[in-house]
């Protein structure tokens, strides 16, 4: 039977700002990854959205990201190796911590935003990043970008991986996201969106831009909860997942 | 046999900013406070510091403050006790990681500057910090002011406490601290010092400003490491301990 | 003729945070306060929002906070006299940066938050945050709560003000706020507002909570544009004084 | 009459965070570049830094970088050319205000470290900050790397620049500053940093680190004030410049 993960950045919110429909979009995720306070989150928001998440059944993530509030983590940083893993064993820590006074269990971690793509193309990067998560906690699985630098180099290190796809985003013929700066890079229509889903849990294949299938591996599809109708294109694409008989479980029953 | 802990605060540098004489003042002290990024502390600065007190075998403990680095946790802030909470849980588990990272078990938690001056008489506050501590792995100690709301507040909720005592500080003769305001607030003779200290850990007594006796239970002193002549008082205050029959143990041993 | 000045808080976005429904409200009020970057507001934003009021002629004001953006500068901070001093010199000065770089020129400032609420109560904080004011442009116009020690203390250093009432909130029969934590602190029925605001600007009365007349000069109203049914509610706050023959202006004209 | 300009940068401390002899400095130097609290220097001490440089005669000069405290604005951050605008009028505005406070008049900007580095190369980025310098006042002085794009893009919108040359630092043979990833990137030889100055100064030129002679122009020379031995070799520059006929001014009387 196919299996696939659903999962969503959620907790983005601080102090007094709020982001998202963070309760809504938990119905039809598996997983998600949460803010912790580098880029987005404060203590408040995480302690709130990770007792949410544990109630509801989902799956748990860290979703670390650069010192940089102002920049959402969006901005490039040109951090040192050693600043990257003390960054990781931090926030992981920080956010495990609520994980575990809930009762739940960190599932995985998920780099956010310029850190993720980055580390996407720097497998220095990727290895500094994996190997501090192996280090706070060796069973936890690295979630990143399908066939990138982060699943090589976690790979090489032992960590398990998650091999995340995109359901609305067009592929170069090497398995490299377009770059949003092109046009066609973004896919609005939400029927296409699903049957490449589809095809991506099915059979492996993403049909690239240029028209070439490409192999691409999908444990995990990244969808969006910050407004009415990512959530409602989310219940949608849960919905047509299942019908086409693919199992919606969280990495950890995956992976 | 009388035994006693040694307690200092470490690793309050942050980026560029270095601070205290981190490294000395571990040959002296059995247990380490290290800050964790709200008030002082950023996680590179973290992981150095967490890694030299695992070589040199010194106990650990969390040393979380209110979120004001620009005043070094020093301003009393008016937060909630929700805040409160989340910021323990997720100050505590950052530096829990580092600390697991490098094979280390985290020992206790003590609260840094005007938290840990506001939750000594605040009971609500200071229960709020206890219960956050039991939450997060309740075999950590709760290191507070000796006779403080803080230790009242963590033995009512089971949690272990460490009755903490200051060597250079004059006492009320209800077992408070007098405030720095005050002139002879702070006692600058090493000798007086050391005299007191030998006093409340052998008898459990302190002679107060006032010339009475008050009884005072104390697990451990408080010594400072930021400068060269705190880094040989404290060489000077171990080594008369030691003379003097009283055994100098991490908290862990003793409580 | 009556004159008064209608004024809302501006610009609290930070980052990728949106907040306020800040176009739309510029149509409706004569004075804004704008976020100077310490408990909201970032760069990008206060340069977006004060172009903005440029554009539309609204007179602009800095909203100096405190250092605290988690806590959106609710929460008390016990800072020094002189640390109070030299962050209002920072806010006002970077905020006046960019109203003169569009050619604008400062015309107030309001504290923010729980900084406001305690410069209300406390002599010597409102009178440093005068001076500061005072040394950066003698000229800046001191707004604070109507009969406040802000209001006193810039008057005793020759500073001008604004006192500022609000429509939504009941009062005490000293001229004080009624805390929020009481029943009754905040006045829902829009009629009633709008019925009060008419009193205070044409007899400066307003009944207290006790039903007494308290006397309370009104140089400026508090108005809000977080919201749609906050924009309504000053549309026609706005309608409803020019039809009752009051002039809206700008503290400038007026003060 | 030779004439150059010794500038430092100067109040890079952070709350309790002290660096620098910022003190010492100021008697043999010309100019200061003071910390704007981005990546170092806080409202407190941002005044009284200023206050010093006024009382001693110095002139001022606002020193914005990158908002990076946790990496002291050495990191490179991939900010907009609309963020880079907003973040210099933001800095440069809240140390204006302190400067005008006590009675000064901000001389000139200079970039800090990444963003210095990163402006030196990338006209794009240059000019947004030169247009923003220019904004906020069209007097102030940019002071760049000698021959870099920050000095070209100055120039081409009309703004006053004035080229900085570095004692101790080698030279490419097309001007630029040999990288200090390479040996022989930084000259630790009293007598030789000396004599390049002189050279600099009274000839225009410097010997390139492949030997050849290379024209360089230098309106400012940096010098550090952050140690003991820093203060010393500027003291020593100082009195060498002085005994061979150079004068020794301000940039506003050279530009």
């Amino acid at each position: 039977m196919f299996r696939v993960d659903l999962n969503c950045d959620l907790g983005e919110g601080f102090g007094n700002y709020k982001i998202g429909n963070d309760e809504k979009i938990l119905d039809y995720v598996t997983s998600v990854n949460i803010a912790c306070g580098f880029h987005a989150g404060d203590p408040v928001v995480m302690e709130r959205t990770v007792k949410m998440a544990v109630d509801k059944g989902v799956a748990i993530g860290a979703h670390p990201g650069y010192p940089d509030l102002m920049g959402f983590g969006r901005r490039n940083m040109n951090i040192s190796l050693e600043e990257a893993r003390a960054y990781m064993i931090y926030q992981i820590g920080a956010l495990k911590s609520f994980v575990e006074t809930y009762g739940g269990k960190l599932q995985h971690v998920k780099p956010h935003g310029a850190l993720y793509n980055t580390a996407a193309k720097d497998y220095e990067l990727a290895r500094a990043l994996a190997e501090a998560i192996y280090d706070v906690d060796k069973n936890l699985i690295f979630m990143g970008l399908a066939n990138s630098e982060m699943i090589k180099a976690a790979k090489d290190i032992g960590l398990k991986v998650a091999n995340e796809v995109f359901a609305d985003r067009a592929y170069n013929n090497d398995g490299t996201l377009v770059s949003r700066k092109f046009k066609g890079a973004v896919i609005h229509d939400t029927e296409v969106c699903i049957s490449r889903v589809l095809n991506m849990v099915k059979k492996g294949l993403v049909n690239a831009i240029d028209n070439t299938e490409v192999m691409l591996k999908a444990n995990s599809i990244c969808v969006h909860g910050d407004n009415e109708m990512a959530v409602e294109f989310t219940k949608n694409l849960n919905e047509r997942l299942v019908e086409n008989g693919i199992a919606l479980r969280a990495l950890k029953d995956i992976i």
